[in-house]
């Protein structure tokens, strides 16, 4: 085991907790649940998303209607404003950790790519 | 932008590139690519491995045969020591990220967890 290596971690973990991606998200999470309208458009809209996302994993096909049902309800979800800034904020979010990915990955990308 | 939260994230890559589990990793690749029975035996292995990943994303069925020959190439590939190493020595990697990982994600954790 490194400790050390799990050391580094923890200090990013600390890091990543005290950002302005991650405060922000918190305070549009908190916006959204304080408000009963905008916390069910937001439920909704998650697990449709889920529930389509977990269907093409299981290799099923996804119909037109669904589709349908699924743009709907994420049109409906984008009309109310604190949605928006949550999805905002987690899409934010998201790209900041593909970031930190792409670089404590470097080493592997590195060590891969070599082999090609 | 966080230039903080990537100063962590680029001291995490350093300690990983110099941990005890990469270090090991990359010395078994480098026996198994100077070795070319056991290049050729990893190479067809991993390329069996992406090809039914590969289908299987896309949602396609896979066949009694196609897993049968890979079970086949999987079986020959471990039957070569320096390969069976290496295999062991991504299993290792591969569990470290996936702790560094939970680390580094436990904000989120929490953040949707408190939402469920
Ligand atoms: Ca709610
Ligand atoms: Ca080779």
């Amino acid at each position: 085991m490194n400790t050390n290596l799990y050391d580094y971690a923890y200090e990013l973990e600390k890091a990543m907790r005290s950002s302005d991606e991650f405060k922000h998200l918190q305070e549009m999470y908190k916006s959204v649940t304080n408000d009963s309208e905008a916390s069910q458009m937001f439920d909704e809209f998650r697990n449709v998303q889920m529930q389509l996302q977990q269907k093409q994993m299981q290799g099923y096909d996804i119909t037109e209607d669904e589709v349908m049902r699924a743009q709907e309800i994420a049109n409906r979800a984008q009309e109310n404003e604190k949605v928006t800034m949550l999805m905002e904020a987690e899409q934010r979010m998201s790209m900041t950790i593909t970031e930190l990915n792409k670089i404590i990955m470097k080493p592997l990308d590195d060590l891969y790519g070599s082999m090609a």
